[in-house]
């Protein structure tokens, strides 16, 4: 079955399974102890060590392992405000970071400032600059978005921050080659590069003042072994993968748009990681369009709200001000077969159509000014929109009512991508006018 | 090479390899998914959590995995301390729990109470009825301490706690069979038991206030499935393998104490688990101790302060008052072979003479009544001051100025081991009259 979604995690990689088993005879004990077991996992640790910095770009001594990237986030941002208290509690994160990022912000006693980004997912440079303070003891920016693949300005972010140490999620690149440079702290997490789960890699450069609450060294010694080995088999294929795989989304992209009716691709076009591609389908459920496609075989993730992991609509999709509605992301693995992309590209259009069929979304237009979808969740409030706004003449303003959260978004993406006019929203109300 | 170091973590089980590879086909998924691969996770997860919970002797619901024992229990303190704020921040622990419970405690910003232990290692059941208040929020008791071995009456504690929730850590005993009964919140680490590091279990009875601070669950399946199917396999053992180890331990306890020269046997030799013997040998020094054990091709840990891996003695032989000098703690595997055990007592008494000879430790006795130890670490201050003994008269008292940290406790130790006065301390400089 083709897997879609590697961007969440990946099988493990035939090299990470090899060093698993292999490290399950040498490597199980504790690398603290002083008999023999314990210095065969200490020899083999240190070398899982030395490749990862190799990988990162620092030295064997700046990298620390974690029982996960998300912890290896929390550790990050915790040693760095607390190493840094002296100079202040401020905070600066971007508002597209992964969840790790924002819930260890949200924790933070100190003060935050969120910075904006464009409706591609980039931050602005400026906006950094304008976000900095006497007392900013840490930045946070993703290498590359989760969601929908947009790179950010690492480097001159960096630049700008100067002393204030950046600390750069790169979950989506690492496995892909390069980083992009300018970092403090770098995290990771190895399920994404066909490392084994329950392992992060954290790394703080010299120089910066880290101070970690960590009680224990993490020593899951064959599982860091087999995530070391994947992340160097992965970055040997890398070069020659990421152009090949690059041109595969860039296909999914420019098709999905041709042969999608009321679609929207997401995500800057250029500046992107060579895997990831999303787009949103209008008057579709995230959900039954999961559904569908895992029946057609196709593991993808979805950022809609109306998928039974979520409840609100992706906080990246929000962020960029996009459609959420029938949301779908494709994240290709290195491997990934034309075929199966093709073969995806084949199958879309009629999995969307079959699914705005059952929502009844292609039925006659009702009549009519006030729309009640209170209680209804999305996609149901924009469907009903389009059918009203069928219904009336060109001109007149159709109200909305609607409690669901995806609403505040879908109802102005609708508006733009159909050419009606978003009047505006107050409370549970949103006014559309009929322009064609 | 026999591996006498279980207590810290064993090699990986035979089922759990299994398990662990079959599950890396199946379960390398997010169980959060709705395609088919994470539906596959989801119901692996499903299954170990059931046996897990089997074993726990609690629901499945009741059940949380964590990516460590000792994350298992910060988790497992952390939820209870704010899940019952309103009630107060009053927190009771014992002196002798693992260093795990103890940085929580320590890290915890309210009132600590630290119950004191008796020779043997156990904890008073009118202790915890005494350190109990009306803000007691929480209280810790291991089932088996993880050093000496000996049992706590977690029941009888447990009563007496009434509703405040008692929180025992299991890590030693959950692979030998039954905990014993009263928990509230138990926790455990699966290295202990055969399966892979990097798995902890944490179960919270319903009914108890917990306000867990976990961003996401924990979910590396295949590590997760290979530590249920080896606590399955090894509690299937654990019944007639325990009454043979336990026999092993207690040769060990009879036979130490019979054939090496100023030992001593510490922990209960009735109340304790199967696995775990301790003792401590005079005028021995733990490091060099651990090395030539490991030259006769034996693997086990030591509790004093003179091995590389620690600065101050192990807080548990403080807090009962023995011997840390020259400390060795044999943690048997299941499997482990009779002629391995009877091996190591067949090298044993050289190996601790030659430590000896190499320290110069039987040599002749010195004149003059002030030792001065300052700056030498354990054994020497006890050395010097058994020569200082010899070349003394009876009745005479002799000073020792000693700073090393294992001093304190090993000075009284050897009065009481060799039936000389301990006449007490003033910060560095120690009296001791000989009476023999």
């Amino acid at each position: 079955m083709p897997f879609f979604d590697a961007a969440s995690g990946s099988p493990l990689h035939p090299v990470a399974r090899q060093a698993l088993l292999a490290s399950l005879e040498d490597g199980w004990a504790d690398p603290g102890k002083l008999y023999r077991e314990g210095r065969k996992a200490r020899v083999l640790l240190d070398a899982a060590r030395e490749a990862v910095a190799d990988a990162m770009g620092c030295r064997a001594d700046e990298v620390r392992f974690t029982s996960s990237g998300t912890r290896a986030v929390q550790v990050g941002m915790a040693g760095v405000l607390e190493g840094r208290r002296r100079v202040g509690g401020h905070l600066i994160v971007s508002s597209v970071e992964h969840s790790s990022v924002l819930h260890m912000a949200e924790r933070w006693g100190g003060e935050v400032t969120q910075v904006p980004v464009g409706r591609l997912g980039a931050v602005g440079v400026e906006a950094y600059r304008e976000a900095l303070r006497a007392d900013t003891a840490l930045a946070c920016l993703q290498d590359a978005n989760h969601e929908v693949g947009t790179l950010q300005p690492v480097a001159e972010v960096a630049e700008v921050c100067g002393d204030v140490p950046l600390l750069v999620d790169a979950a989506q690149s690492l496995g892909w080659g390069a980083v992009q440079e300018g970092w403090s702290v770098l995290t990771g997490s190895a399920r994404k590069w066909g490392g084994p789960a329950g392992v992060g890699v954290l790394a703080v450069r010299k120089g910066v003042r880290f101070a970690p609450r960590e009680d224990e060294e993490f020593a899951n010694l064959p599982a860091i072994v087999a995530a070391a080995a994947s992340l160097r088999a992965v970055r040997a294929e890398a070069a020659a993968e990421a152009v090949r795989v690059r041109e595969l989304t860039a296909r999914i992209r420019e098709r999905v748009a041709r042969v999608v009716p009321d679609v929207e691709v997401v995500g800057d076009p250029e500046r992107r990681v060579p895997g990831i591609v999303t787009f949103s389908c209008l008057y579709v459920d995230g959900e039954t369009l999961l559904h569908e496609l895992d029946r057609e075989g196709f593991a993808v993730s979805s950022g809609s709200s109306c998928t039974s992991d979520t409840l609100t609509p992706s906080h990246v999709l929000k962020a960029m001000g996009v459609l959420s509605e029938g949301n779908v992301r494709v994240s290709l693995p290195t491997g990934v077969a034309e075929a199966d992309v093709e073969r995806f590209l084949d199958v879309l259009p009629g999995v969307v159509a079959g699914v705005r069929e059952k929502l009844g979304a292609e039925v006659a237009p009702v009549q009519g000014t006030v729309v009640d979808s209170l209680g209804k969740r999305c996609p149901i409030p924009v469907i009903e929109l389009a059918k009203a706004i069928k219904g009336v003449p060109v001109g007149t303003v159709v109200t909305v009512l609607a409690d669901d959260e995806a609403a505040r978004l879908d109802i102005p993406a609708w508006c733009e991508m159909t050419g009606n006019e978003y009047v505006g929203a107050e409370g549970t109300a949103y006014q559309v006018r009929r322009v064609r």
